[in-house]
């Protein structure tokens, strides 16, 4: 690694428990934030099993991409734990105990009152030419290996041991070595559009921020209706960043105009609870369909009860005449499941709940309970407010009962946002 | 790929957002699953950004590993999508479009009434020589291209399309190659012990489980008061395998007791669920910290009108008096949150819900509204039943706001689950 340039990471993790359908790899996560915040971007991160073949290969692999190798996990005691002796022989540096490491492990055994057993002896075998890194939280120390301009650091698995050695190597080995363009993002989150009307939309400035001065890269996600981009900009000026960044959300908002929910990554229910809180209003809530999920949203939010006092979850139709005077004639001639209720509803939970704006969702969230003319997916979303008529809308969702569920909660809020945006 | 001996498989996930600090690949879990399912293990997973060059590398890498690689993510319509195109320069193999998949794709824009964006064109774009596997809850079909005894398939990102297509292409394509000896897994959940308890009294079966005639593999994950053990068996045959892991599960069912909460996988509302409709009872919730959390766990189960009618979110003191009856003057003595108040608000939702059972849950779900005596992340669940004065529970709660609900939704269905067996 060349002084003063190192910019791109691989991320290795070893453990065969991260190859199963049950575990995933979240050591990775701190290491990039760690390795963002000093300038070094990740260009790829492997997983591999306990196998010391297999993790040889791994690090054989990342050499060539990458000015800084990490790797994580198998620097445990016991025999499946082969990440010293996999490190060691692809730099070609045979093991040695280190006298004073095994000093450190007994006396973190004494200091409990344990014998060592004689397992923890193989933690203190560091590579010839390689640094230990002592572990304050645990037996195993790290290592820090420099070879023909590339560094690999090697990190124990448990995250409260590896967390702060990786960030006090990050500060004093690694960060020193940067160019220290830290990497910056921004979420955009967009509401009311398809991925690819999103990205008609916002195509055109693409290339334009690639050529920028300070270039924005961005990349674009979607799930169930709610469509993020992302923005990233590389600087060595906080200032500097944040003003590339917000000279690109400007254009986006806009393009997009009230599709843009939030700029600073706010989820929905955020954006609607500072809207609320802005305004002086309240909400009330009255659920079919989503059963509850609106109102958990809107109390995800810390500080909520400022803007939402009571909801319903009339699942039954006894529920909905009983709770929120909804007449069982219009249920008995539109359905459950009909504009008039959702209507209904929206005007119940408003006058009830004593708040300025009524949400009321009825749908067939399936998969059971769908009919010709109302099939699993329909949903109508209602929103009654100060003032005229409450609004309605018709949704027409695709998915599982929880991924409908979601899909109309969103529909419900972002109704409630763009009222709250007039 | 040999015939009938596909064994090993690396996972390649595409996508820039899966190096950033925030976000992880979870489609390996799902594609792992339906893998072990079939005979094939896991041998390496890759994660590459959206960049032609690292995917088309990390293809490469794996291809020398692996009988089958399978590649997710980069198949979207816009500029950043480069999957298709990387993986046609690995196999030589130049992209053609394909009419029949332009048709496909239009269609599913007319279906909406939307014209179709010009970019989706891209997503019809096939490598000559490889099939193009239909896409039914997405417009970008998936790839299956056979190079050199390799497999390669390649699948869209959402986990909503990527899933089913990659169950039906490991059943008809892939399962015909495989040796055959699938790994069958059973998920027991527990509740009420810490992971180190579940442990504990876990241990002692390990080495036995290991060293049966059908050994099985055990692991332990534990996520905010849920643990999960994780049981594995490898065997041609399913009938040996099941026998294996029922005699298992019974042996933990001996030891944990009511703290096993499902041998089969199934989540604590369906459990509940379960138990409510085999005895004919009905719940109702009425809930403060936990906002319609209860409520919407307890809806996301297909069939759960049945048993649930009426829930009410009383986030304010005026909500709980005006539509519970809570009595003002024990809010005032006691507090919102406290064990009196709980128990009315249980009594409340029973009465008013027409309920066998009311669910009611008052707490402090952070970060704010702390107090000395009541920190955050101290919550009463109680449940009113049919006999006898309600159950109350005092928890103390540890993590951020929607952990803290999380928990409380936990405790308060994991209470109504025991009272049920009783």
């Amino acid at each position: 690694m060349p002084e003063a340039r190192a910019s791109r990471a691989v991320i290795v993790a070893a453990g065969s428990e991260l190859l199963t359908p049950g575990r995933v790899d979240t050591n990775s996560l701190a290491v990039t934030r760690t390795l963002n915040e000093i300038g070094v971007d990740v260009r790829c991160k492997i997983v591999v099993g306990d196998d010391r073949e297999d993790l040889a290969a791994a690090v054989r692999a990342a050499i060539p991409q990458a000015d800084v190798v990490v790797v994580t996990g198998g620097l445990g005691p016991t025999d499946d734990d082969v990440t010293r002796e996999a490190v060691a022989s692809v730099f070609g540096m045979p093991l040695e105990e280190d006298a004073e490491m095994v000093r450190v492990i007994r006396s973190r055994f004494d200091a409990c009152g344990l014998p060592m057993p004689d397992v923890n002896r193989r933690q203190a075998r560091v590579p010839r030419g390689a640094v230990a890194l002592p572990n304050e939280h645990g037996t195993a120390p790290g290592l820090w290996i420099e070879q023909s301009g590339v560094v690999c650091v090697v990190l124990p698995g448990p995250p409260r041991e590896m967390e702060p050695m990786f960030d006090r190597v990050a500060r004093d080995r690694i960060a020193p070595r940067t160019g220290g363009r830290s990497v910056h993002r921004c979420v955009v989150r967009v509401a009311g559009r398809a991925e690819s009307h999103v990205e008609e939309a916002v195509y055109p400035f693409y290339s334009r921020w690639r050529s920028n001065p300070v270039p924005i890269e961005t990349s674009i996600l979607a799930s169930l209706g709610q469509v993020e981009l992302h923005l990233s900009v590389r600087s060595e000026t906080e200032s500097v960043a944040r003003r590339a960044l917000e000279r690109a959300t400007d254009q986006l908002a806009d393009v997009l105009g009230r599709d843009l929910v939030s700029s600073d990554g706010s989820r929905l229910e955020e954006v609607v609870g500072r809207l609320l809180r802005e305004r002086g209003r309240r909400v009330a809530t009255a659920e079919s369909c989503t059963g509850g999920l609106v109102a958990s949203r809107l109390t995800d939010i810390p500080g909520s009860s400022a803007y939402f006092g009571a909801g319903w979850v009339v699942y039954g139709n006894d529920a909905k005449v009983a709770l929120l005077d909804i007449d069982r004639a219009t249920i008995e001639r539109h359905g459950a499941v009909s504009e008039p209720v959702a209507r209904m509803m929206a005007l119940g939970a408003r006058a009830r709940g004593n708040a300025d704006y009524g949400i009321g969702i009825t749908g067939v969230a399936g998969p059971g309970g769908g009919a010709p003319d109302k099939p699993v997916g329909v949903v109508f979303a209602a929103l009654a407010g100060p003032e005229g008529a409450p609004l309605v809308r018709l949704l027409r969702l695709r998915g599982e009962r929880e991924q409908v569920k979601l899909q109309a909660s969103h529909a419900a809020l972002d109704l409630l946002r763009r009222t709250l945006l007039r």
